[in-house]
Formats: structure tokens, sequence, C-alpha cells
């Protein structure tokens, strides 16, 4: 049911999306529907959570807390990459979120949140000297996850685009550009 | 009249915008809005048109037709930031345009074919050896882009990101990557 809702919330919209929308196409009555959860807004917290959840379990996974922050780095990154492959419907409904309801903005909170982490990770590895000095910390971040994010506009799972191809070209470029070393 | 419009596109939406809306927002009649243009739509493709004749426009440039692809990519890329920064809110309409009439039709049609032709550029600066061997040119072409275009989110010209630094990390992070060479 909630990968019905979020197809459907990303399709049309969450906020044009009816409860009575989501029966039609799950088949089933809308009383039907509340026997199984309370309110559409709480479809949207567990969806958003589904992608919230998964990122900021990157950063717990004992991979992204001991090691040098170039390794940390490295893995935090691939690991983000597979979770927003994963996840994608979810994700792509996170990165739409504007924080129109208490829902939508806890979970911008959430997403800031990481995205600082991100942030500090980048500028630590920086002073370690293994991200180049001569660009701003802040705003690598942002076009990395910029770059990885872009790609819930094109790929689709059973798509023509393989994954591991994929995954490899956004770590290549992330670190090392596409000029030849 | 035109910056306002592409304001108020971009703010709510162009499908929820009205010419009255319009004429609220530049304080003037809806008559003495049709003095100057007949439909709401010659507004929105004036304004896709001036996102897609900058583009375009970078492809026609003597520098993106003579010397090596190398030289040819580095000069698109960098120049197309240009365009991107210096009409946001126009590339912004452009990007979320969902192919809902014609006129977005027409927009997504000469946008594909501007992708098409840094695909091939990548792809030609590939086989000459000046993009690594072991990327895919499409994949990363999509890469790079949705990492240019992915500015619009949270780049303000007013903002407190300067702009040649955020063209300086763009360009570095596309061809060399975070890591230090």
């Amino acid at each position: 049911m909630l990968t019905a809702a979020v197809t459907l919330f990303n399709e049309q919209g969450y906020d044009a999306t009816s409860v009575s929308d989501l029966a039609v196409r799950l088949g089933l009555t809308k009383s039907a529907m509340y026997h199984h959860f309370s309110s559409k807004e709480q479809l949207l917290e567990m969806a958003l959570g589904e992608a919230l959840d998964g990122l900021e379990g990157v950063l717990a996974l004992p991979e992204a807390q001991s090691g040098t922050a170039s390794e940390r780095l490295h893995f935090v990154l691939r690991a983000a990459t597979q979770v927003l492959l994963d996840r994608l419907p979810y994700v792509t409904l996170l990165l739409r979120v504007r924080g129109n309801s208490d829902v939508e903005r806890r979970a911008l909170e959430r997403r800031r949140a990481f995205d600082h982490q991100m942030a500090s990770l980048v500028r630590e590895a920086q002073a370690a000297g293994s991200v180049r000095p001569d660009v701003d910390s802040a705003i690598v971040t942002r076009l990395i996850f910029g770059m990885l994010n872009s790609t819930i506009e094109w790929y689709r799972p059973t798509g023509p685009i393989d994954r591991d191809a994929l995954t490899h070209d956004i770590l290549t470029v992330a670190f090392d550009g596409i000029s030849p070393r």
C-alpha cells in the first residue's frame, strides 16, 4: 500500500492526491483503506521515513564512523548512492518536499541535518588533505548530492542503464572527474 | 513583464498562474496586459526561449566549433554554466517543463537536441583520449548536467555564494573530481 501511495504521490503530486484516488488505484474501498492507516499524511510520513532512515542509516554504520576521513567519505557516498537507487520512489518524494506541513517540515529538518553531516565529513577530509584545497567543501557537497539526486529524473531500475555502471560513474565523477589521470 | 511572469511561474507553477495573477503582481489591468502579449502561453514560449536560445547559442559560438574536442568541451561546459547562472529563472522554468502543451513539447525537443549534442561532444572527447575511457559518455553527460542544473535549487545571485567560486567548483568536480591530483 505504501508503494502504491508513493507511486501516486510522485505521479500527480502529494497535494493533488486524495485518499479516494489511492483507493481507486488499489481497488479498495476508502473504509478498507482506513483500516490500515489513519490519514494521507501518515502515509507521507512513512514514505519520507523510508528515504530518511536509509540515508541516516548510512551515517550510523560502523564504516561511516571509523577509519580516515577519506575512507569514511568514500564509504558514505557509495552507500548513499545505493540507498538512493534502492529507494528511488521514496527519495524522489523526499526531494520534492517543500515544507507545506509539519510532516514535511520535519522531513526537511532531517534532510538538512544529513546534508550538514555530509558537508562536515567533506570538510574533515579536506583538512586531512584528501579533498583538494581549492574547492569550497559546502559547495562541492551540494554539487555532488545534486548530481546524485538528479538521477531520479532519468534512472529507472527496469531501464537500459546498468546500476553498477551508474554507481561507478557517479563515484568516478565525484572523486576523479572525467579527465584522464 | 517577462521577468515578473517567470518569477510568478516559478513561485506557484505555470499551470496554477493566471493572467489575472500576473496583472495583480504588475499592478496592471488585464486589458493593459493584453496590449503587450496575446496569451499566457506566449509568455511561457518567450521565457523558455530565453533559456534555450542561451544554451543553443553556446554551441553556435566559434570556440564551440573549432579546436580539439577537449578544448570545445571545456569551453562549452564553462559557457553553459554562465548561461545557467545568468538566466537562472528562465532555466529553472525550463527544467520544470513536463510537456503538457505544444509549447512545452517543442521546448523539451530543443532541450533533448542540446543534450544529444553535449553527449556527442563528450563521446568525441572520449574517443580522442581526453575523457577517461572507463565511464559511459551518455551517463556522465547526464550526471554533469544534473550537477549543474541542481544549482537552481540553492544558488541565488544575491546570496552569499560567490558566482566565480561556484563556476570554478562545478568545472573542477566535472573535470577533475574532489580528490587531489
